[in-house]
């Protein structure tokens, strides 16, 4: 119990396990609540990735997602169940905080950056102190393992979902030097349409599960599936002045 | 000595000693030949942040940058100079590389995220083994430490240079739900305005030296100076459409 209790937020990088940050490690190892996000009947990256750091008299506690993609985002029952489910964890961690016990809750790659714990700090750090350690994303690991440096000097990068419409995804293409295309999955053949139009798929790169143990990585011009898998991103590493 | 001589590219993160990796520290620890890259005059912000990683036997090898901001990027001298440094860079790291020792090159950040480990790796990686590590983001560290969530959802990033003509920055910030503005030092008065004609003024966050011991955090629109510190970069949050 400490006189006043802090959430932290823990990036715990892309799920290579030498991959987390020597912060987090330490952090980890003395939490003692961790909280952890997982889809049902999985322990989830972040959970597998903190297990040999995590604190032995740790108290865990697990917020299952009510739905992953079975409901399209913009839906609006997805919007109001997604609501619903934060607000629900994020009173889970208000009780503990106010019984005075710090939190940490675990995150996949960078908490700050598409990540669900975004949705718990902005409802409890107006309340309660909070620190967050920022890790190494997944689509580092990605650029990295497919030995395809990113962006150079003075390059525009483009973080772009695979969700956008084929015509929105083209224009951003056409404005960017280099992009790296997110949740591509079941988006697979509107992007690699997209991708077509826009001359770049000389360049792509499909990354799937990069740095995890299922990693397969391809030019994205040999790929004939028409869907990938969860963990997919395609990369359009930029183009070079300096050579 | 190895049998086959390997490459090494080691992310160490944005600053914060804590925030390099586990993979980094270890690889840090045996390395029979460490090279960085550095401004003249100064050690640099990779090689402070590994210096307590060293291998204390460790062979050191600096280049110094031959310019940084004294010509203009846009320059063919500037091209040319810098095409002929990094030629000498990496003649130096062969010369290593092929009396059969590992070298490893410290890089601040993500290696192959706007570093300048890319044009050493360009030039070798077909002619020996190499390993990229990949790092905490400077920009990461800076959307941290502004308590500022960058992206979530489905939302665009736009990573951009600030040395991007204005209606070019302004194209690229009309086309985005989130975005972060990198050298943003001198060309603070032109990245305000293309915020002001993008309406984004209100969202904007400068960060200065990010993680840093000199790091300064404001809203924009609160900066009333012409210019940034050199490690400057503005972030715009993005909008939530789950809240």
């Amino acid at each position: 119990m400490s006189a006043v209790a802090k959430l932290y937020g823990i990036g715990l990088g892309p799920g290579d396990p030498e991959l987390i940050t020597l912060k987090a490690q330490r952090l980890l190892a003395s939490a003692p609540v961790t909280a952890f996000f997982a889809k049902q009947g999985r322990l989830g990256q972040a959970r597998t990735i903190a297990t040999p750091h995590l604190n032995p008299e740790t108290r865990e506690l697990r917020f299952d997602y009510p739905f992953t993609v079975e409901i399209a985002v913009t839906d609006p029952r997805y919007v109001r169940g997604m609501e619903t489910f934060y607000d629900e964890c994020a009173g889970k961690l208000a009780a503990i905080l106010d019984a005075g016990d710090d939190v940490a809750v675990l995150c996949e790659g960078d908490p700050f950056f598409y990540g669900s714990f975004m949705y718990l700090y902005d409802r409890l750090h107006h309340r309660y102190a909070s620190e967050v350690v920022p890790g190494v994303t997944g689509m580092s690991a990605c650029w990295t393992r497919a030995g395809a440096p990113i962006a150079h000097g003075d390059d525009v990068l483009t973080v772009l979902p695979g969700t956008l419409p084929e015509d929105a995804l083209l224009a951003r293409l056409n404005a960017t030097d280099a992009a790296v295309i997110m949740k591509v999955g079941r988006n697979l053949t509107k992007v690699r349409r997209a991708l077509h139009q826009a001359g770049l798929m000389e360049r792509a790169i499909l990354v799937e599960g990069g740095s995890m143990r299922t990693e397969r990585i391809r030019p994205l011009a040999e790929v004939t599936e028409e869907t990938a898998g969860y963990f997919s991103i395609v990369l359009i590493p930029g183009r070079q002045r300096v050579r």
